[in-house]
């Protein structure tokens, strides 16, 4: 396969007025933070979407599209999530944090406690403490393999109070693809703590080595006690079309999940479940390629930093296409990406995926090879 | 201008798999309920869509595209909504719906009681329920001239515990489009008793009488305590394309709104935004031949009615594509809905609108003559 139309990219290609990630910071610098992709979409969902224009865009079907549930529901049987139930198993969501806000909603009252492993996407957190619930962080440890889950921390976080832990499968920022042997020994502590789990699992189509496992498929009891996020817009680069569902082995659990959003949430629009039909029917040839530029990316970040930024410690993540820095032995803290945006990047800053993250950076390294050489040839004159 | 296109649409043509509309009810059935049109999107909208598909589809404007937002300021000024300021005026929403919702939820608190004119969009009514606080009714009256407001209705429902007034203007379900002169009115009573007012102006492009006038334009002091809800999904058959907005001269209203809903609501989709502001860029064209459409088809049903049904009450509406049908009179109460749907014939049932209105219907007249005289038809078996 030629990565020759993702090599050519250029700025002016990409920095059109309806991209956020493209017009947030001024023109000249280079925009490696909110997580999409420099890439255009497959051609499959455009045509199909082109097509679907073709007829009415009144009401469509509002309480669960026919094609859509099936194709999710094989998709995910495929995935290893089996034995989901034939009525009630999902409810479809404007996008995943309307679920995280929703989950935790559902399965906790204000004053409980929250369990999830920092550093974490932003919105894990807030969907907690804008709700009145208070976070119990486990962060997880960096050993010379990577990060991995710390039992301890786990140990130390949980309370009587603590009534739900929040996982993110693969794991944002960090690319970890949790092996199922973490996962069976993590629904082993859910089930001693008697917690809920929600697992974000919105990056599963994105794991570049490895084996993704669905935490709702390690142990049969658990999966009783858990809702899985799950969506097309970050493997299909459609995150302006916010799509995503609810998915349980307990409709009881998914009929919470929908009466905490009731009214509030409204329906993911026509077209993206247009998009995300289309996305299931995909014969895989163009996330292939995508997958395969996104590996060669991650690498190239890995050379680069290991050759000419040996001070910035960083583990290739085997899912995502995001690279979680610590910068902190470069000597700086807070405000390094305000430091970096004076240097022409823009990177998500650590801080806001945990208090203790002050100091590391989130490189998104779904662009075009030229612009994320320009970007690591920013940071190295940054830190250097 | 030539109706031919409206006037040519078939069951057969309308009866698409993603039509909620054309397929919850069995084929055969004339479905004459839920309020989107049976007509196709203006050929501008179509092609700004088309022309947006040629562009990525990862995160736009989620903190409100300036474009848009300019087009909805300007427009809404020309519509008498002057002296909005030029920062905190608008949250976007996915949807009317999810507005009425957030602004119960903002400016009201569990336990308190909110005053409704009722019949109403059923949506208001579990809006207040499903979040705690109690609906007090203020049924309309009917005069030999229509659906008037009952000054009475409105001071015996207030209480020492009602904080908000939900207005719907233009009404549904009975097309009125309230005058200044009742706006003003309204505008005291809310002044009296110090009541927030949240204005629901979804129908205010589909006028076919008189003039439209927001209900913040009738009173200084009173606009800085409404919310305007407005979008363009009815007047354009967007429907499927949720979005909208939430509108006020008080900026702090705006953002209580916002946090209400505040990560459970999700933002409208990149394509609803496209759509929107080339529903704003239309020079009118497209939009009077469907308001000339449905006046004649209004005309029809007032003429099919009084002619061959005089047993139905009916008052034509100055706005909207939705007829209210007092079904009383021909022996029918509680269950009309379904027994006009052994006719054929799918309406939307009267008792959704309000306790007091089993044996109306609320029939939906944006269709072809040829379907719409059948419809009629069939109510007329049903009734006699």
């Amino acid at each position: 396969m030629t990565h020759a139309p993702l090599d050519a990219l250029t700025p002016d290609d990409l920095r059109h007025a309806d991209s956020y990630k493209w017009t947030k910071y001024p023109e000249g610098v280079l925009p490696l933070w909110v997580a999409d992709m420099d890439f255009p979409v497959a051609p499959g969902i455009t045509r199909a979407l082109t097509e679907r224009l073709s007829r009415g865009l009144g009401y469509h079907q509002l309480h669960g599209d026919a094609p859509l549930m099936a194709r999710l529901h094989a998709k995910l049987r495929g995935q290893g999530l089996t034995d989901l139930p034939d009525e009630g198993w999902v409810h479809f969501l404007p996008g995943v944090v309307p679920g995280l806000y929703a989950a935790v909603r559902a399965l906790t009252s204000a004053g409980d406690d929250v369990i999830t492993m920092t550093p974490i996407y932003p919105p894990f957190l807030s969907a907690i403490t804008d709700q009145g619930r208070t976070v119990r962080e486990a962060p997880l440890q960096v050993t010379a393999d990577g990060w991995r889950i710390d039992w301890a921390a786990l140990d130390a976080a949980v309370t009587p109070a603590t009534r739900l832990l929040m996982l993110c499968n693969p794991h944002n920022p960090t690319g970890r693809v949790w092996t199922a042997d973490e996962l069976t020994r993590l629904a082993d502590f859910a089930a001693q703590h008697r917690l809920w789990v929600v697992t974000d699992e919105l990056h599963a189509d994105l794991t570049l080595d490895g084996t993704f496992t669905p935490f709702a498929a390690v142990r049969d009891d658990l999966r009783e006690r858990t809702i899985t996020l799950t969506g097309p817009c970050k493997a299909y680069n459609t995150a302006g079309l916010g799509i995503g569902a609810a998915v349980s082995h307990n409709p009881a659990l998914i009929a919470r999940l929908a009466r905490a959003g009731q009214g509030l949430m409204g329906h993911p629009s026509a077209l993206s479940v247009t998009m995300w039909r289309a996305a299931l029917e995909e014969d895989g040839t163009w996330l292939a390629g995508v997958l395969a530029y996104l590996r060669g990316n991650r690498d190239f970040v890995a050379d680069f930093l290991r050759e000419r930024l040996p001070q910035v410690h960083f583990h290739a993540p085997e899912a995502t296409y995001l690279a979680w820095l610590d910068l902190r032995a470069t000597g700086h803290g807070a405000g390094i990406a305000e430091h970096l945006l004076a240097y022409g990047l823009a990177l998500n800053d650590g801080a806001t995926f945990g208090a203790a993250y002050a100091g590391y950076a989130r490189l998104n390294f779904a662009t075009s090879r030229a612009i994320l050489t320009e970007a690591l040839t920013r940071l190295e004159r940054a830190l250097t």
